[in-house]
């Protein structure tokens, strides 16, 4: 099934390093889309430009109407995770999260800044990852990964000019020329 | 045993709320001390006042000498882990890192920019959380969620002045008043 990351809130220079973050945390480890609620071309450019170097088909977009587009991802087929500081143990609920992403997509919500109240009540589940303040980033990467048990870590994209090969004690890259 | 974290580079005002992140990450997932190169005082400070509100005893330094630092650390019975994108595969190396561990307290470098041959060259484990291009804390956050296998993301801090209870639909906070 599909995962989507919304991006609520962004504080234009203060925040476009981490929300950038954000956006490349998603695309590396699984997720399908971000999506902000505030437009901020920095990020935009650097995100587009990565996907144009290391491939794939990872989608970027900015809406104003938050609600709506949680309300509708809802309607289809569609389940709502919020990453907060003050959600239930992730150790504990996990389980049933994977359950449902058996069947059902999921939108995964990561604030910039206080989140508003009816973000968590149309969530359907309020996750934290640990209750002690780190990193929306940090929230993010340890969620997917969990979600998708590393699986998601290594695969292949598709269209990529530029690959690496791991490997403990050399830096291996393959770069694709443009004919 | 002990984990630690090298943070090394750190560019100035761009760097400044990464590196916040990056060290409330180690704090959060277990790490016993941040290690910078490079002072700032916002990240300092920032980092302080988390310790100070949120309890526990995790460090902050600021060191000028890393190669001999990294030497140092591996003399008195430690490893060290950098993390890169160039790195060998985490699913692949995970259980040998942890298996060291039991004996062994860990260095995990994570790099701010281009990170200098020398610290390839003196980690005993260059680790890949994914070959694609995303994030230092997200990096960071899997390697030590991984490690410690989410024992340390809910464990008491001591002596905190805030603590959270976790819980899927309210905030709940405690607060505890200076006498």
């Amino acid at each position: 099934m599909r995962v989507e990351v919304l991006r609520l809130g962004h504080r234009g220079e203060r925040d476009k390093r981490i929300s950038t973050h954000v956006a490349l945390t998603a695309r590396a480890l699984g997720a399908d889309k971000i999506i902000f609620t505030v437009e901020d071309e920095h990020v935009e450019e650097s995100v587009k430009k990565i996907v144009e170097n290391w491939g794939g088909n990872f989608k970027f977009e900015v809406i104003k109407k938050w609600k709506e587009y949680i309300k509708n991802f809802k309607e289809n087929n569609g389940i709502v995770v919020h990453l907060t500081m003050y959600g239930a143990n992730v150790n504990e609920i996990m389980d049933e999260i994977k359950k449902e992403f058996e069947g059902k997509n999921i939108l995964v919500i990561v604030g910039a800044e206080k989140v508003p109240k009816e973000a968590y009540e149309l969530a359907d589940y309020n996750v934290s990852i640990g209750n002690q303040p780190h990193s929306e980033v940090a929230a993010l990467a340890i969620f997917l990964d969990r979600l998708f048990e590393g699986k998601t870590l290594y695969r292949k994209f598709e269209n990529a000019k530029i690959r690496i090969i791991p490997s403990n004690d050399k830096k291996q890259v393959i770069i694709k020329k443009d004919k």
